[in-house]
């Protein structure tokens, strides 16, 4: 029998299929994409796409499955990862599709389904900005925000489907409506698309403010990445937009840190990219309001650093 | 060698320590207390005394230290569980105490020590109102709120001292001030200080109001039962004030739900003890709530069933 010293992982996005292939040392050794196109055609489709786009891609780096211990997909939506099915993926039109019993279909090994920013935090456990903690949490600031968490070396996932929504928690009781059609929650506040609506709001506020230029004059081409910008730019209603914008993802983490106590916190995501204008203040927002301060430890809060990449290895590491 | 049948469990209160041993399904063999009496001696004395009442309750039980598995104690306050010490415990006025040492000096099995609102949600859950379930979320409402998980049968504690804070997780951003000196933590609404200082002020505010006979004229002897007996007599300010903190309640169960997705979620706590006219609401109210809502599985809320002896058989199970 051979032996099994590798790991496949399969990152299946909205636009792309990527699969890749680790080592024991959770290093990517090659990896493959595909369009997705999930719209339209069947999810059987997709799932064939999967299997021989990984089944290319070993034979390109000349590994048999033999050689392969196990297999993990990152997918996005809600993942009932009990029993390998995407409960609902709003991007797809999915409904209960039976990911992982189709995928067995192509290979016979260990597979595993999960959330894909559930996988993302288990890629930057074992290769990125986290690498070798065995207590992390992330938060994906994107279009929603993401949340994943690794306890005790072990990927979080909750008792069923829909666990680990860091982004659905509620921290303003009563506030902004969220697209989960709850009120409060982290992702109305924290969210790029939260980002947006905040430095649109405080652009009309203030007709003076260079977010309009950056804009082009017209606010529908506000992004995440005009209000620092314009802070840079020494805007007082952008530094003001940003200031709130950091308290709101402070918030959200200072509740997970006073959860998990993590080693380490990683901001991923669009926002993300900031750097440290965006990391440096919601450092200094989060240090003074952790429970119980500096007697306990305060995880440092850190880009995530394997980007596109943190789906499939920590697909393949989980 | 003797077979190890048994389990110790010491439950360390600011009044009494308890001490009991239970069996390998998790029944309480038997049980002893004594006088913490923390204040003006040294904790090596509360110690001795731990160990003491451990030594004397086995003899009782004819049971010898060889046939004993793991001792575990559960202490109120601040706990780095990982090196087995009282980072702090503010009715104690102790400050990091090597409590876990200390006894360590009086008996040879394996130890462990941990905050005593994580303690109890696994004593629900071996022997309780969870009895079997891997997956649990517990909030403690009593003067504080504490916060106990198990997450695939294991108990939750974070990576360092002060995880699983639950009731200090901030869920009104810019609200009522906590005890903890920040502001919105769920301990600031949800807890029977909390409800107390809600139902004054709901008295304060309408003359009439039954709870103003019940407090005896002076609200200052109002309590956690009082707006529950007020609204029973029909009282609608009283209602008010239930309907209001059961909307604190829910809201916090809801995050809890949203990150672990638990088989069960259990109140416990002063305020648990009201039963139905509390647990039938909160559960209307989080049902709605929960993130995806029927798509996935909305655990029960219950009261937790144990009281004093989830302790003890917690603190044995973990």
């Amino acid at each position: 029998m051979a032996e099994k010293k590798y790991r496949i992982g399969i990152d299946l996005g909205g636009t792309n299929i990527k699969v890749g292939v680790i080592d024991r040392e959770a290093r990517l050794l090659g990896k493959k994409s595909g369009r997705t196109n999930p719209i339209g055609r069947p999810w059987q489709d997709v799932a064939a796409d999967m299997a021989r786009l990984t089944k290319e891609l070993l034979q390109e780096l000349n590994i048999t499955e033999d050689e392969c211990e196990k297999l993990g997909i990152g997918s996005p939506g809600m993942i009932d990862h009990v029993h390998g099915v995407v409960v609902f993926a709003g991007n797809f039109n999915w409904l209960d599709v039976p990911l992982l019993a189709e995928v067995r279909r192509y290979f016979d090994m260990p597979m595993r389904l999960s959330n894909d920013a559930n996988v993302a935090v288990m890629g930057e456990a074992v290769a990125g900005a986290a690498k070798g903690a065995q207590n992390v949490v992330m938060l994906t600031l994107g279009t929603g925000v993401g949340g994943g968490v690794v306890a005790d070396g072990r990927l979080q996932e909750g008792g069923s489907a829909g666990g680990m929504e860091l982004g659905h928690t509620i921290m303003v009781m009563g506030g902004q409506s969220c697209t989960c059609g709850q009120v409060g929650c982290v992702e109305a506040y924290a969210s790029a698309s939260a980002l947006i609506r905040q430095a649109r709001q405080a652009a009309e506020a203030d007709k003076s403010s260079l977010m309009h230029e950056l804009c082009k004059g017209n606010l529908d081409n506000m992004n995440g990445r005009i209000p620092f910008e314009a802070m840079r730019g020494g805007d007082a209603s952008a530094k003001q937009v940003v200031d709130t914008y950091v308290s709101y993802v402070g918030t959200a983490v200072i509740n997970f840190i006073n959860i998990w106590r993590p080693e380490k916190v990683l901001l991923g995501g669009g926002i993300a990219n900031e750097g440290d204008p965006l990391i440096v203040p919601v450092n200094a927002y989060v240090r003074p309001r952790v429970f119980a301060g500096e007697r306990g430890y305060i995880a440092p809060i850190t880009a995530a650093a394997l980007g596109n990449d943190a789906g499939i290895i920590g697909a393949a590491a989980m």
